[in-house]
């Protein structure tokens, strides 16, 4: 491909993008938004071998629209009620496309100070957004599994004054060190400590209230059995907004806990942490100025494009201390005075990702971003009154942010596995109709629907077409029900 | 942002980034390829604030050439030897324009099939390219930091029995964990050792042979050293091509020992993995088949844009094992039936990477990279024949592969102080100058100059200038030697 041919494709691939935002915004229903296809199917439309001749591009582009879009679960559909909000703004498009144009590697100041520079200002304009001191340095990795592996890390190394250096976790004589997190935390969390090398054995998942928030007292004797039993507490990952349910751990009493028995605290933020852009949010994370890291997703909810993580850490000297390594072929003449992110994450080379969240803070302000997030919350409520306030809908979570957590439970239906293949088909034929995407999930062992709002595109009608969908296939399972009271309702 | 702003200002960023591809391909002496710029340059140009309003995206376009271009270091130029040839191709920047425009994700194959299933494709077609047999199955990754850190995790749990499902690495009964590679391996590696908890102590650098290759024996004396001490040898990572010089472990050889003692054997194919697309280099790493896991970097020579790691395995149920979480809120019905990449690796979301993989193979071909790549170990050999033959060069290393690496020693200079601050010099003047870029490294305790031949745009006459810079810099230095003798030369 010469330079006038990538012009032509690449003109004719921004027009065919427009197109397919264009059609998601005026023409939803044209897309069904959890792909239909079928295990192998797309697989299927394309060769077993490579090609060995080159220039097929042009002419295989229609494999795109043909092959590629059936096979697409639609993120960015206003009907995207599933997972969490993660949308690719159209100005963070532009600055994927000039990270990939420029195709830079920000390992190191040096290999193109820019990534580097640019990355440091969008931080910290991000942080500022939040509400976090300057007492944060932060960095763009790139997702929360990753950053709370870090974080983990960097919790083992204090708690072990850097055994890593030594015996790593194989010393016989040391300690054993141990985590802490809700029973409700994030999978990765687990993840997490389990590669980290800690243990499942030395992984206290601590029991939650009744908005499922962790209990600070149950921390605190958890911990101070450990202690009794000579194991070394290290560290805890209190949830600000949980997957299931975005439920609150309280930070502040968590916080508290940490400061006494000297914990690492990491908040994991990765949901929530976009809604602290908005000062009327924030008693949601009272107590984080004590965390020693925090995960926040802005590709969850404030539309830069996955991947785009901020990991913000008080002691970014301790962070390069872990993950640092300084071979002589990476020495630069400004290593003394520039920041060199490779160390302060797993991977060595970084993309320019800083380029996207500057072009989606220049289009939309924070402002336009407080505003939409406004615009979702109000959706969220307004859909948790409608289900509090209809006969046979259960809401099994508050509703802090924009994810209403509900099941529904036909009157005279009490058994356990009716009620789950009762919602799950109300979920299932949902999706399957590709109308709109919801995610179906256990809570506590009960089946229920989480319906996560705040994609870009999703207006309140969208929201009450959702809820119509959801009470048209919740009256026709209780019909098959009622019709068949001692069969499994059809999934 | 809408649509119409979208389509208007993509247009106009295709046609900036072919306008600077265009310049770096006809004018590259404008463009100085290491960047000039100074700490906190970049910095300075931006806000310390956020916007508070949006609308400012269109107007802040032209900060990009103004001031974010003297910020890159251009590794698409045809000029830049440093490090290694990472380049995004034409092809590449239109699957990351794609990928960004569809904003899909892949964590899981129902989040979007084509994501899951273009990967198999893509990942399959590489495998064959590279003469892996079947036996294989790869994934995705970022970088091989990353992939090196999941085969130390897997080989970890592997040997300790899945030990993260109990105590962890914290059984104070347990034989401690060994792993091995050579004292030239990547940082990673030992980074990797580190961060997965075996300790520094539990890391043996095996001494390597006048080629900077592993010796075999040495690695069999140190793993029966430790067998002795009742210490429990775990994984030995082969470096097929080492970043200082492209050096070749002898993977048979090693097999043979890892087999012996049934050792997970990864072998660190970043560099020389994207050679192997030649049949004529696949003896480098005879013996690969016997491997539990290898990382090739594609990101590094063969055009696909960064972050595009390839991670193959032969027990993909033990990467499962070790990676997979399996929480209620990401089951699916077709579980049992597809691949969800989110456990075959750290990060649980994930990009659709395949689409610029298979946009690069389309435009190019098997063929058309085997012609690449076989321009530029010509042009290697070339300048290493150049080298071989010109008094008062010394080349410090074989090189089967494309990088070079060479130290300029003026008549009759042995202090090897001055020498190193010699080297430095000439380094540091052609990287000032903006007219080539190069790596200067140490080598064993000696300072040389590693030049990485292979960007997409370098010619040979791109070469012969850099020989002639090289040249005439280590000229100067040693006029400035030989007029002040006692005196270290100027940096």
């Amino acid at each position: 491909m010469d330079v006038e041919e990538f012009r032509r494709l690449g003109h004719q691939l921004i027009d065919e993008i427009a197109a397919y935002r264009q059609r998601l915004a005026t023409e939803p229903a044209s897309l069904p938004v959890m792909s239909q296809a079928s295990p192998g199917q797309v697989r299927a439309r394309f060769a077993a071998e490579p090609p060995q001749d080159g220039g097929g591009l042009a002419a295989a582009l229609p494999q795109l629209d043909r092959d590629i879009l059936p096979g697409i679960t639609h993120w960015n559909h206003p009907s995207f009620f599933a997972y969490f909000p993660s949308n690719t703004s159209l100005a963070s498009i532009l600055g994927d496309l000039v990270c990939a144009g420029l195709g830079a590697q920000g390992m190191s100041w040096q290999t193109s100070p820019a990534a580097t520079e640019l990355e440091e200002v969008v931080v910290d304009w991000l942080r500022q957004m939040l509400g976090l001191s300057p007492a944060f340095a932060g960095v763009v990795q790139d997702t929360a599994s990753t950053a709370t592996l870090c974080a983990l890390l960097c919790a083992r190394e204090r708690t072990s004054d850097l055994a890593q250096q030594g015996l790593g976790l194989q010393d016989p004589k040391a300690a054993r060190l141990v985590v802490y997190a809700s029973e409700q935390a994030h999978s990765s969390v687990e993840k997490a400590a389990l590669l980290a090398g800690f243990g499942k054995a030395h992984l206290r998942l601590v029991p939650t209230d009744d908005a499922h928030a962790m209990r600070a007292e149950a921390l605190a004797a958890a911990v101070a059995a450990d202690l009794a039993a000579g194991l070394a507490p290290c560290a805890v990952v209190a949830s600000c907004g949980t997957t299931a349910t975005t439920a609150l751990d309280p930070i502040a009493a968590i916080a508290a806990i940490c400061q006494r028995h000297d914990l690492w605290l990491h908040v994991d933020a990765a949901m929530a942490g976009s809604a602290m852009i908005l000062p009327e949010a924030r008693w949601m994370w009272d107590g984080v100025e004590a965390a020693d890291s925090i995960v926040v997703n802005p590709h969850k909810w404030l539309g830069i494009g996955f991947d785009f993580t901020l990991y913000f850490v008080r002691d970014p000297q301790h962070l390069v201390r872990v993950m640092g390594t300084n071979p002589s072929y990476l020495h630069t003449a400004q290593d003394d005075v520039v920041r060199n992110l490779r160390d302060w994450g797993i991977p060595l080379g970084r993309r320019f990702r800083a380029l996207k969240a500057w072009m989606v803070l220049l289009d939309q302000g924070v402002e336009g971003l407080r505003g939409r997030l406004r615009r979702d919350l109000g959706n969220a409520h307004w859909l948790a009154g409608e289900i509090d306030r209809t006969p046979g809908w259960q809401r099994v979570a508050p509703a802090p942010l924009q994810t209403v957590c509900v099941r529904h439970v036909p009157t005279g239906v009490t058994d356990e596995d009716t009620l789950t293949a009762h919602n799950l088909g109300i979920a299932d034929r949902i999706n399957r109709s590709g109308r709109a995407y919801l995610t179906p999930s256990k809570l506590k062992g009960q089946q229920m629907l989480r319906l996560s709002i705040g994609a870009e595109l999703t207006e309140r009608a969208h929201v009450e077409e959702l809820w119509r969908l959801l009470q048209d296939e919740a009256a026709s399972g209780a019909a098959a029900l009622a019709a068949a009271p001692d069969a499994t309702p059809a999934g």
